[in-house]
């Protein structure tokens, strides 16, 4: 396969106006150790390959995209995900190692083997994923070579490294970190993530690992991760496309437990921590959010008055993905009227002469049109700010939904006509 | 409602690169006279209202848009369409006359008593659309006003105004023209049609007209329209967005008639004309795209091998609607692994390592990878031309589609980051 080169985008090194202000400091959690390197598999001055190794007995479980076009990484982890144990977990950016045939499959064993017998734990103990472009082969040897030299120089500190090295198109690490309380014993909840475009619902290119030192079985964990990725990750969209290789982690250490073990959803010992993993997802979604290619500004849609939640969820999604919603925000303008449209076109219940929106704390609508003493001028004025957020009541019921997005500008165009990174 | 004053896009005054070498002269239709004015709704120095008056006997039928929000006009299209005869269409420009409450129902009814009262027909025999902005009240008074000077100008050779007239974005007016024969009798089929954003399937904030001067019965002319734009209109895209307004109506004077009136679908003497009016809708259809806001491509998709028809289509609008992919378009880019990835994500059957994607005449992907010998720099040549094919077999069965859109451009965000026209 010959192909042109091509400049990377990625180095223009700009930071999006919307990152937080400081990237926070994760604290060691006991049973991993982690850290990252340069393999050299595609980007030139900068890590590509992080390895997280976990103690023995810590158990993993998993959501991974719903792409019917999936990478060899994604497939590898939805069978080792049935172990539901995790002893070593091996991310590279830069290729994705998606629609590669069996060549690619391949390349997954070949690491997998690798790093089972550098670990010293079975293979489906082994956790990988791949970001990056789609469709060349994965040179896998690169992985294989570098990773005794990485194992070596794995420690509990490694949290921003590991973050830095997964980034792809990402202008900054994203990282959380939350503690919680379960049955009087305090345990921590740590995260990564990547993100930028593809971002959609129903995962997105966005890979998310989460690790907590509790004691959880795996059944239980992904019960807790499924409920948390809804609101959080499945909730968010930047440019609609989902990607072929979405993937989010939760790992348990298990090195602070209580007695009885939780087994069930319900326990009320894991509200504390519930929020925790919670918050943790929402937070690394949001910044995922924040960091949208070409983002300029960070938009939360509350949808209200749908038919069902899942209703709500679809008008939001709607007002969310819509081009010509995403562009008025670009520009600041108060657009209501493609609120109305993107409502119209979500295919849900909704009762167009009760229709309520709100930019801000201005309701604008009321009783099917515009109220008569709408004065545009703060509301344009609010539209310059760089967190905005629409209100809308379908007025047909009591479902409702958050969604969060980004607008659509000049960036977005600039760094997507001309990537291959 | 107070709203600041904001500059209109529109009058920038640059032809899409894509627009047709000529506008077609379409010829006189016995039965229907037509003609446009300047009545002073909003723009500046251009035409915005037009009038078209058919003889009595002329019956009609039409496709409306799904919106859950649709406007006030087309309420009143749909209700107006179960009587099957029409005299008179007047269409505004610039302002919608969308979410606009009980004043916009108001609008209407005012338009068509005029017209009514001034043609001397039936009230359900008169049709009304308004394209343009959405939210604000229609000064229906001046088309009222306006509707006798119009009345005293209008003509047989009024096609070209009046394709102008009903212009908002477009930045030219849309035309086509075709004729058939019916048992051995000539007929014409004549279009006009506007479009620009939010143009999507399920019908977009596009308006057209086609007329002829067959003698066709109301309820056979609905089946042969529904048919015609479920593969012209309904397979186009600009920006996946569906609008409050959208409208194509079928107008048939009745001057030519052949004996006895066919009444079936099935009829053999309506193969030429069922040619025709597919024609002329797919040359409104496609010249909607090529006036995509900021289209710098045109883009024909074949989607082959989906499980039926409609998941075809399903997978060419995922592709067509991507962000991903238009923005790869509009950067010259082979991106093939981004087709990858909306085929994935459109949620129908397709076999990732049966997958074949073709770009010109170029196939790329067999058996789940890349073909080795690919060489990326003719593909990339191609991708520098202004008319771009993709072709994609998802190796499951026997289901076809072609959709049409065009790439994603900054074009696209300027027009739509200030847009109030």
């Amino acid at each position: 396969m010959k192909r042109p080169r091509r400049r990377n985008n990625h180095v223009a090194g700009q930071v999006s106006p919307l990152a937080p202000g400081r990237t926070p400091d994760l604290p060691p959690i006991d049973g991993v150790r982690l850290g990252a390197l340069a393999s050299g598999l595609r980007y030139r001055g900068r890590t590509d390959l992080m390895l997280a190794e976990f103690d023995p007995g810590t158990r993993v479980a998993g959501v991974l995209t719903k792409s019917l076009t999936a990478a060899a990484p994604i497939e590898w982890c939805r069978e080792a995900l049935s172990g539901g144990q995790a002893r070593g977990l091996i991310v590279n950016s830069g290729n994705a190692n998606a629609f590669t045939g069996s060549a690619g499959v391949g390349a997954v064993a070949k690491t997998v083997d690798a790093a089972a017998a550098l670990i010293g734990c079975e293979r489906d103990q082994i956790f990988v994923s791949s970001t990056g472009v789609i469709g060349e082969p994965l040179p896998q040897e690169k992985i294989v070579e570098s990773l005794p030299g990485l194992r070596g120089r794995i420690s509990a500190d490694g949290w921003d490294e590991a973050a830095r090295a997964i980034m792809t198109t990402d202008t900054f690490p994203k990282l959380a970190a939350r503690s919680a309380t379960i049955d009087g014993r305090s345990v921590k909840v740590n995260g990564i993530a990547k993100g930028s475009g593809m971002i959609a619902p129903d995962m997105a290119t966005m890979l998310a690992y989460v690790v907590t030192d509790a004691t959880l079985p795996a059944p239980l964990m992904q019960a807790m991760l499924k409920s948390s990725v809804d609101r959080s990750f499945n909730a968010i969209t930047v440019d609609s496309d989902t990607s072929t290789s979405d993937t989010v982690l939760l790992f348990a250490t298990g090195k602070v437990s209580v007695e009885p073990v939780p087994t069930e959803f319900s326990d009320r010992r894991l509200k504390g921590f519930r929020a925790a993993l919670d918050a943790v997802c929402l937070d690394l979604a949001h910044q995922i959010v924040r960091d949208g290619e070409g983002a300029s500004k960070f938009v939360s849609i509350n949808v209200t008055g749908a038919a069902s939640k899942r209703a709500a969820r679809r008008i939001g999604f709607a007002i969310a993905n819509s081009p010509l919603v995403k562009t008025a925000i670009a520009g600041g303008d108060p657009n209501w009227g493609r609120i109305v449209m993107a409502v119209g076109k979500a295919g849900e219940k909704a009762d167009r002469d009760k229709l309520r929106i709100k930019i801000g704390q201005t309701l604008i609508t009321e009783g099917g049109m515009v109220r008569p003493d709408y004065d545009e001028a703060p509301v344009a004025d609010y539209m310059r700010g760089q967190d905005i957020t629409f209100e809308v009541d379908v007025g047909v019921g009591r479902g409702r939904a958050t969604v969060w997005t980004c607008d659509l500008t000049h960036g977005y165009i600039e760094i997507n006509a001309d990537y291959r990174s």
